[in-house]
């Protein structure tokens, strides 16, 4: 995807906010801004890729703030509220013993759904005392673009592309499914600290290496996957799949553009850059597969 | 008042807003998005005074769309917008023959609410059809700052520096009530057309000049008052004065790094920043009186 005239000041905002959570020293605040403003002119085009440029604007972000991990408390935080949603997002996927389609489909939706737990993108508003609600809110609406149908004949050996903390937890109820329909799942995960996103760390820290057949990263901390910085054997995995999981915007970011397929995009169009992308509204649940023979 | 980390991104958020009413050219809109992030990135300092360089984008911005006035026809819709929550206002105001104190608090009541009249400030939602629910409610809710009392005391030479369309018509009412107290009224509009700011071609459409006693202009299109760009005979009118009247933020932003005074703020808190600089929260009316003996 790329780049929007929106990316340049949601960005900056982020990069605002992110300086908060880093420090209070106002002056490395605005030198922070200042710096990252200059990466911005040098590289805003509306022929980049959005999130290559947003790679360059943080990673200039945190070597100006000498953090290597802003959100270190903040996922904490996002971990223990997710935590708090769970056992309700439970209930809902297995009530009533649904069939293995309606089972898959409801885990997605909640996966999809925990997307949501996100902060920082401008007019996005995921303050923690709303997730219950939201969740249950967009449970009962369900997914607005559900190709889950066909994803389920494509489970054999699926790579499966994480985003945030919080959203990782109920990621793992999808990954319970498909290994109950039989399927075979690596993850794929941050090689380093960037935003909110899960890193081994994590991994680590839940145990999700035993809910997986295999754990891999992206080769480095850059927004999503680029492929110039992805491991041989990523690669090699992706390629060899028979189902690719892109988990949230920054995956969907990198990834659309390239040619990996099958390929099952599942986000939630947070930000109207990517909805428009998409061709789709602002605020919608997504399950989409995508270069599928 | 100093710009803010904050100004970088509501400042190029805004060029947006205002390059996509002024083209459809995604081209043109993401070339005068670039070339406003130059300008950013050569005089972003926490030491610039804000409007002062929004003044510097937004005639970049101009120059690069080719369009002295992007806000055109956006100008006559929040005027026509005005026009018909006047009568309501006018009602409050008038309502149960106030005195003379509580007709004169009233009307900059008013005049401060339509400060309201204004679109594309980040987090500010001034959507058309909320204008008379929201004037009412802030109405009832009254000014947070409330100077108007030693205000009166030093109505007889005011200079009345306006800010947007729309919040003129309700400045016209505190005129009215200026001239039945006795005072003499200097109106000073922008000397060109800049975002949704009042010029001499609303003054002749709303024949505003037959409510003052003298009209003047800023001398150029700044954001604010420019004193660089201001004409000798508008400093001297500000030095004469016994009272200046500084409606909406950019002019505080501006007139807020010289000392001129006896000088009444009449403004909505809308962004933070201004808030800030004033000490006070975000979304209040506010009528300050300054530099007083």
């Amino acid at each position: 995807m790329k780049m929007s005239p929106r990316c340049t000041y949601c960005l900056l905002s982020r990069v605002h906010f992110q300086s908060k959570l880093s420090t209070d020293d106002e002056d490395l605040i605005s030198k922070t801004l200042h710096e990252c403003l200059g990466v911005m002119n040098k590289h805003y085009s509306p022929e980049a890729v959005s999130a290559s440029v947003a790679t360059k604007i943080h990673r200039k972000c945190y070597e100006v703030l000498e953090d290597n991990d802003p959100y270190k408390v903040t996922k904490k935080l996002i971990n223990q509220a997710a935590l708090k949603v769970l056992p309700a997002a439970k209930e809902k996927i297995y009530e009533n013993s649904p069939d293995d389609g309606e089972l898959f489909r409801r885990a997605v939706l909640a996966s999809v759904i925990a997307n949501y737990f996100d902060f920082g993108i401008m007019g996005f508003d995921a303050s923690e005392d709303k997730f219950e609600a939201t969740f249950l809110k967009f449970f009962d609406h369900g997914l607005d673009v559900d190709d889950t149908l066909k994803m389920m004949e494509l489970l054999q050996d699926v790579v499966y592309i994480a985003d945030n903390c919080g959203e990782i937890l109920f990621d793992m109820i999808v990954f319970d499914v498909i290994k109950k329909l039989g399927g075979k799942i690596t993850l794929v995960v941050r090689g380093g600290p960037i935003l909110t996103d899960v890193t081994l760390e994590e991994v680590a820290e839940f145990q999700i290496d035993k809910k997986v057949d295999k754990v891999m990263t992206t080769g480095s901390n850059a927004v999503g996957i680029l492929v110039e910085e992805a491991p041989p054997e990523l690669l090699k995995a992706m390629k060899d799949a028979t189902l690719i999981i892109s988990k949230g915007m920054a995956n969907y970011e990198t990834l659309s553009e390239h040619n990996f397929g099958p390929i099952a995009y599942m986000l939630l169009t947070k930000c109207e850059c990517v909805a428009e992308d998409l061709g789709l509204e602002q605020g919608l649940s997504v399950a989409r597969l995508m270069n599928f023979p």
